[in-house]
């Protein structure tokens, strides 16, 4: 994926955004993980799925397979999730998720990931020491200016400079802060996901 | 809900579409059922969802429960359906869905129904008189031209008119030949509803 391709590509770029579905938080079990493409800000193509474990260490495996064996995956320029972490604390190495599937990766949060709280959280889990690597692996969330110059958002990048990440996210941010991929992803993941029974 | 509303809220109106998921047919089980609601023809706005049995006769009911009792119902304006049947033979008393939820309820297929073929079909079905009574209710499919008026469509309304369907059709068709709420969730039924195992 070369920097020239994207600037060409412009209001047309195929976007994947990623959002976890709901999931009983420290409880054992497999969490919705949905993928939405659009195409540009504008035009939704398509949804792809998968499950992880919640607390898991499978999301980076499970996204990978998810995305290269998707139909749309030679359309795909770049992925965008909810921030490293999917169902509770299954962390997301964006670094080898970018080196697998050739695409760059963009984390997006609109709150500042609060590092001390999570690195306190993860003690409680096992493998706390590769989580937290993979982590600090991701580099810290840089603070930008959402589209509208008001907001702020928070980004990680892999595979791509900071400044085409901040580009894409302009032009794809059609009717809120964060890509219209990573916004309809979250909308399905949770409308459609279901919390187990008795929960 | 008034025709003079319908003409008013033009572009701003929601829609919103339903379609069913995968199934193996004539196989005992439930398949998802996924409505998406969209301002006009060009935003995504929230989704919703429910279980229908195959070949059950418990559709009608559930579509009910599902758009009353969603979040998005204060909004709706409009209720469009792939067809008359979901889950094979769970037929839709467009009627009924229409005077309980108060909504005008449209019917959109690429193909002119077949009567006959599904006439026959039913026989092998439980309670197939009573299906075929609700598909005679809902009135004779009309074909119509979709908004690049090259390609034709055929359409069931109730509790609204064939004109003011017509309208409300082309003004949400902004990708395809049906409006864009049907058409994603469309993409979302069948890319998210997993078959069964083993099947």
């Amino acid at each position: 994926m070369s920097w020239q391709n994207l600037r060409a590509i412009k209001r047309e770029i195929r976007v994947l955004g990623i959002d976890d579905g709901a999931f009983v938080p420290h409880v054992k079990g497999q969490v919705l993980i949905v993928g939405v493409v659009f195409r540009g800000g504008l035009w939704f193509e398509g949804v792809m799925h998968t499950k992880i474990a919640v607390d898991g260490l499978d999301s980076t495996d499970k996204l990978s397979s998810m995305i290269v064996g998707s139909s749309h995956y030679p359309q795909l320029r770049v992925v965008v999730l909810n921030g490293i972490t999917l169902g509770g604390f299954n962390v997301v190495d964006i670094k080898t998720l970018n080196s697998v599937t050739e695409l760059p990766v963009i984390t997006v949060t609109r709150e500042r990931p609060d590092l001390n709280e999570i690195h306190k959280a993860l003690e409680n889990l096992p493998k706390s020491k590769q989580r937290w690597e993979l982590i600090l692996r991701a580099g810290e969330p840089v603070e930008i200016t959402s589209r509208n110059q008001k907001a702020k958002i928070y980004v990680q990048a892999a595979g791509i400079s900071l400044d085409v990440a901040k580009r894409i996210l302009r032009l794809t941010s059609t009717r809120s802060n964060v890509p219209e991929a990573l916004r309809v992803a979250h909308l399905i993941a949770s409308g459609i996901s279901e919390l187990p029974p008795h929960n």
